[in-house]
């Protein structure tokens, strides 16, 4: 048996959500405090890798206690967990679920939001939670080179050179640009993400706002399969995992 | 002449507004940052006293350099301050006015809004920017008890016991309470307020809302003048300086 935890973070303070040898993970905070409420190793699985500095509103993890870990009521596993949590991580659920259930082989659909502060001047409270570009962006523009996202498509010219991954295709299905206030935002739904796709498709987009592509272009960057036709990364600050479905 | 500005702050890093012997607060970075920029000493003069960990979404102050400061342009001002402070203060704008004005005795009406994270468990994003109260509030009857604030009261019972405030009575011009999806937000304008005035509201209704009060207890508790009737002190993270009128 294993337990399915729901969990929020703001990853401002973290090397990403991974265990690393060098900087405090969300993955080992989880581990720290499952392990002290158990009394045992536990062995935690996440959803998803987030970089340093990205941002979960909704994550999913499974826990699972080694041989002879006491059983602990699931309702109480959310307070028990908190209390051993610093504040920018929470637990808002547990269940329990099937051994053969992965948090991350199980998933089906991850949506992901990327957060332009696209005020004048930077806003006090976004600091950390937003990428700031003072030059006024076209969220229309932008949309609509976004709506070329969509689809089942090779997606290697938005992939992090280096990476190794062999199935870069993938199916968007969805994509959407929108301003919200000041701020403009990115939503992207897909089956799966490569390395840095979002925050390669987000500052391509920028570009698209400020006239280096035409928002027909993505369609031919998409077809290049090559990181070198795309444009800039954004910053990780900006990009929150929002919604996670199995 | 003096050089009014308009700015924004996160009140997490601050001992407050007020420049004090011990911690940085956001006077103390104006008045560094204005001086580098004006290469003499500056007066600083702000609107408001705000604690340690009070927030500002809008806050106004002046500059007045010392004899023989360089004259810049003012609506170069907001750019010059902003690369020297950090990035949780922001100069939003600046405009000269006369040397008779007041930052805070000319100011006519300011608004305060203070936020409750009623959610089951905290949001790791408003960690910081609000007061977490697990315990459902009832928003409703915590308007009803802060209609009672309206008009013009002596509010010595809302005032921290130690202020030596000679004249304590203030014109409330409005008050409610509203829920914004987890937050309850109780929001409050006024010519004036005293020491820890909003936060002492906030912890009354709060008691209103958990039964220790009837929303008709209000009236007795202004017309006490004690500090002691009225309920607890609301912690500074969740208040925040929303508007200030001249």
């Amino acid at each position: 048996m294993k337990i399915l935890l729901k969990i929020a973070y703001n990853g401002n303070n973290y090397c990403g959500w991974q265990v690393q040898k060098n900087g405090i993970s969300v993955q080992g905070e989880l581990c720290r405090a499952a392990s002290e409420m158990y009394g045992c190793e536990v062995a935690v699985t996440g959803c998803s890798r987030t970089d340093a500095g990205v941002h979960a509103l909704e994550y999913f993890c499974t826990l699972q206690p080694g041989e002879g870990a006491p059983v602990i009521p699931t309702e109480r596993i959310p307070y028990a967990l908190n209390v051993r949590l610093n504040e920018d991580v929470t637990v808002f659920f547990a269940q329990e679920v099937d051994n053969s259930f992965h948090a991350r082989y199980n998933v089906k659909s991850k949506t992901y939001e990327y957060v332009i502060d696209n005020g004048s001047f930077r806003d006090p409270f976004q600091y950390g939670r937003a990428w700031h570009l003072k030059r006024e962006l076209d969220e229309l523009r932008m949309d609509q080179a976004a709506k070329a996202f969509v689809g089942k498509h090779d997606f290697s010219a938005f992939m992090a050179s280096g990476s190794s991954v062999k199935d870069t295709v993938r199916t968007v299905r969805e994509a959407s640009v929108r301003r919200e206030g000041r701020n403009v935002v990115f939503t992207v739904s897909a089956d799966g993400f490569l390395y840095n796709m979002v925050r390669i498709m987000t500052g391509t987009l920028t570009d698209v706002s400020y006239g280096k592509f035409a928002p027909e272009d993505i369609d031919r960057i998409i077809r290049s399969q090559s990181r070198n036709m795309a444009g800039r990364t954004a910053p990780p600050e900006g990009l929150y995992l929002k919604r996670v479905e199995y």
